[in-house]
């Protein structure tokens, strides 16, 4: 195992999976930065998510499974802003160089890259703990981006997708995480449960598609990342307003039915982060229509609570807002291994 | 010390001195991405680099340090293109919340963002081994960037600043350096020379006013971060030419001559990397007014070489690339404690 850097980079990233032709992209990787044109008219929506091994996923989860978790999870940001993904930069930090690893982490996201047409243009390698640093660029109309500061009172909250997966497959990982408990063993389960949570943590769906779809009908938006109290409580601190969650209408999947408690489900969904959906609010005479664009798509999307006058996010009354995910003082920190 | 991940952000980082006034930024810290404007006929230039802990700064490293120096070889890639600096944003890791050490990170970033100019505009905070992955935009006039492959026989080649230093200041903390070496342990090196490396090791100096003033009169550029020898050879491989290094016009600062052996210097020069100079080819018609603007500056600019129309990079004749710098096969690699 005597890769260079340099071949590193010429074997497993500056290749065309990952070069897609943009004619945004002037110069990609390979020179001392990359170069953009930004069409007149269009903004540059950029957005930075750095993964962890041991804390963001287990050192020992797949190559390909790593590489698209932290593609997605920065393609779901550019999702949460209605813009359309351009580029993105990796910085990655590898404990050695393993061809298999690298093949492996280079296919996956090449995977997920074409899938949404997302050229990598740059970055920098080099060695240190797994560490997987990405820099994703997008852009959108003027104007027509989705802050988190546009929800009103008597607007509705919607959520696409399922509520809790992420956190419950973090826990069908066999990963400690407090309060979220699955109803038997990880091994135990039915076997396309356990793929559906593994899928729904190492695979998430950016809302990339729908958000541009819909953009014009959605008043602000963010995606769930880190449980969907502490988020809702993001964009109700954003917007000065209250946001009212009602728990009977968190949609679940069928795992998750067939798999967690009701207490379990309602905490996964609530505080457990790493679903990756966008919750978003939108004036009521808009929700059929929104409805219909997510039925073409064949997504889930739930209307999930409303936009009040008074202040935080709060579910069935309770403000459970300690609860949510924090990297310093929440209780996923470390828990993984 | 229960700061949480928000409270982090609003203390340390979503702050008047790292939240600089451009009219190109719309949105900066506290969405899920950032918005920027790119003026008509401007490009916009990206690039990332990423520092670990142990590996690229010792993990005791005063924090300030730190924060310059990841910052600065950013910023020094910006230099290499002769953008001008606009905007970055920050994915840090750290392995816990030390209100001490985030107040002196955060006041070490301040200080570098505001002389250039370069807004903090995202990013990410979570848990992890220390690391600091930065990616800067910049903004160059359409078709005005330096590029790697403008090299062409005849012209000169050319470094800003002092060669070793960089490499001379990792040996100075103490750090294995092989076959770098001081003619002393550090702390009987003169307080003089010891600043002077130091200083050359974690505040590198991003050459991107000289850059930016010398552009039009500039083939083709990169800056030293794996040792000159091998960028020489980056510059030389993508432009299809020789380059001729003149191991006689190697320029080393006073302290490098007061305290490490010629063949040390040059072997730092050469093959230490971290000195985040430009190496830059020009015809030498430009000279006089390229030493001009750099005198200006009060920057050394001296011509060490040449372009020919062989192929790589030499030294007095020899091909001495094996020894630069590669982070997975390279001799400094795990170097660090």
């Amino acid at each position: 195992m005597d890769l260079t850097e340099r071949e590193i980079i010429r074997r497993y990233f500056d290749v065309p999976e990952l070069r897609l032709p943009r004619p945004e992209i002037e110069l990609g990787v390979g020179d001392d930065a990359a170069i953009l044109r930004i069409p007149a008219g269009k903004r540059l929506v950029v957005s930075a998510d750095v993964l962890a091994a041991g804390v963001h996923f287990p050192e020992r989860a797949q190559a390909n499974l790593i590489a698209c978790r932290a593609l997605a999870v920065n393609l779901s940001d550019l999702a949460a802003m209605a813009a359309e993904p351009l580029c993105f930069t990796l910085a990655l930090t590898l404990p050695r160089a393993d061809s298999e690893w690298l093949r492996a982490f280079s296919r996956g996201l090449a995977k997920l890259a074409g899938e949404y047409g997302c050229s990598l243009v740059g970055g920098d390698l080099s060695r240190g703990p797994l560490q997987i640093a990405i820099q994703v660029h997008g852009l959108c109309e003027s104007g027509r981006e989705l802050r988190r500061d546009g929800a009103r009172p008597g607007q509705k909250v919607y959520l696409t997708g399922w509520a809790g997966d992420g956190a419950l497959g973090l826990a069908s990982l066999g990963i400690d995480t407090p309060g979220i408990e699955l109803n038997a063993a990880p091994e135990n389960l039915p076997a396309a449960c356990l793929a559906h949570f593994h899928a729904a943590y190492f695979q998430p769906q950016p809302r990339v598609e729908f958000a541009l779809a819909a953009a014009p009908l959605i008043a602000c938006a963010i995606d769930v990342s880190d449980g969907l109290l502490g988020d809702a409580g993001h964009l109700a601190a954003a917007s000065s307003v209250g946001i009212e969650l009602d728990p009977e209408r968190l949609p679940f999947s069928p795992s998750a039915r067939c798999c967690a408690t009701p207490q379990s489900r309602i905490r996964a969904a609530l505080a457990g982060g790493d679903d990756y959906e966008l919750c978003f609010t939108a004036d009521p005479a808009h929700e059929e229509r929104l409805m219909e664009i997510a039925a073409d798509m064949n997504l889930p999307l739930t209307r999930i609570g409303e936009v009040t006058a008074g202040e935080g996010a709060h579910c069935a009354g309770k403000e459970l807002s300690l609860t949510s995910f924090d990297h310093f003082g929440g209780w996923e920190a470390n828990a993984l291994e």
